[in-house]
């Protein structure tokens, strides 16, 4: 606040055409410096310290319109991206072109964060501007040579890609499939990239089908019930899930029902 | 080799007690820095380099007998921690103590190494010796004040990370339920640190049936064909699979052949 005002009262004393250029810069950067600061990435810097790395890596400004596509599956990864403002898509599929499921992203946020390292450094989605965005970006070459200078960034990087591989091995200790309901569930908790908010999913009901193991009819009479619960929209050839967690909910609610059922029966 | 000889020959020559007690910790020594040097960790680091860093860092070597426990799930995991000579287990039981999953992992290799940071910084399994041992460790600190001051340890650690992570991300994106077969592969794949080698699980068939949503009589002829072609080892409530690898490729081909015959029927 303090700056726009400086920036006002500068503007009416003074040659506007320069403040108009210049000041709008400055606002830019401190907008941008409290949206990084607040980045899991950076979390712990000081400002000192970010002015201190922003003044020694090249940092790449972009502004996408809704719908330009903003990186690309299969595109190597050579820089850290950050979404500042705005929501982005993204979109992926399977190997065999089954299917395409689409989440969507608010900033602030990594983008396409775990292809930087390691063996696939390619883009597995592709990233859409689903509104007007803003993006920042610094050559990946940067993190080596000036970010890692920092303990807090290389400690906060390492703690990013750990937890990651700690969620994906709790994803994968969860899995069991004792019916069609969890199945369903599971198909997607599997492949999302956030287990909540919205997703779609582009799938022909035979092929989502075939991929579950279970007859057209039975999943398309699930979907149907799940729909008449709030869980999902339904539309041709696309399922459209308006939050993941409360699909997740129902899940576990329904599990528990489940299991205890099976131990009446079985008793 | 030469070093053997170089005391072989001062043995000979000089005061043989000294040599005994000090040469074999050179021995030693030159081993370890040979094996630390094969693992992906320290891969491309020079031997100058192992050696600045093992003079700073406090290095405590173990030596494990046979069926002893060497790191428990749930403990804290506060160093680093490499084996370098013989076998161990790795024991991991699901959250419900359904069942329980063994796995076989030789010299030399990281243990517990996805503890060290994120979240969950306890051990997700128990460690015991499968033959006699040898483990040295690092306390967790020396990470950032001293092995995080060489460009390739930083850049090997993230590459192990971001290849856990993409690792688990395909299997998540693998997994399709078409059939009772894939089902209990998938089962294993899912919750294994390496998808080769020696498993071991121990499971009652009526809750291995309940988790994949099977009755227990087909899960049971399953497993019975599965042994008849070489593939697993029944005993009483539990699965051997001699390489969980053969098994992998065994339902790759099934797959194959199952899409194929699906296709004809729909003709």
């Amino acid at each position: 606040m303090n700056i726009i005002k400086i920036y006002q009262y500068i503007c009416n004393e003074l040659e506007l055409d320069y403040f108009i250029t210049v000041i709008p810069k400055m606002v830019v950067m401190e907008t941008m410096y409290e949206t990084l600061l607040k980045m899991p990435l950076f979390q712990g810097l000081g400002e000192d310290e970010i002015t201190k790395i922003v003044g020694k890596v090249k940092l790449h400004f972009q502004k996408y319109k809704a719908g330009s596509v903003i990186l690309r599956s299969g595109d190597p990864c050579n820089e850290l991206t950050f979404l500042l403002k705005g929501e982005i898509m993204l979109e992926s599929t399977d190997k065999d072109n089954n299917f395409v499921l689409k989440e969507f992203q608010s900033a602030p946020d990594l983008v396409g964060f775990y292809s930087l390292f390691g063996i696939k450094t390619c883009y597995f989605s592709t990233y859409t501007a689903e509104t007007d965005v803003d993006i920042v970006s610094i050559d990946k070459s940067f993190i080596l040579t000036e970010l890692d200078k920092h303990d807090i960034f290389r400690l906060n990087f390492r703690n990013i890609l750990s937890n990651r591989v700690q969620q994906y091995h709790d994803r994968l200790w969860q899995f069991t499939y004792p019916c069609l309901e969890t199945k369903i569930v599971d198909f997607l908790l599997a492949r999302c990239e956030k287990p909540y908010g919205k997703k779609q999913l582009k799938i022909k009901m035979e092929d989502f089908a075939a991929i579950i193991g279970e007859t057209r009819l039975s999943v398309s009479k699930c979907l149907n019930q799940l729909e008449k619960d709030g869980l999902v929209i339904l539309r041709r050839t696309e399922v459209e899930i308006p939050d993941l967690n409360l699909l997740k909910l129902w899940k576990e609610k329904f599990l528990m029902t489940f299991s205890h059922n099976k131990e009446i029966v079985n008793e």
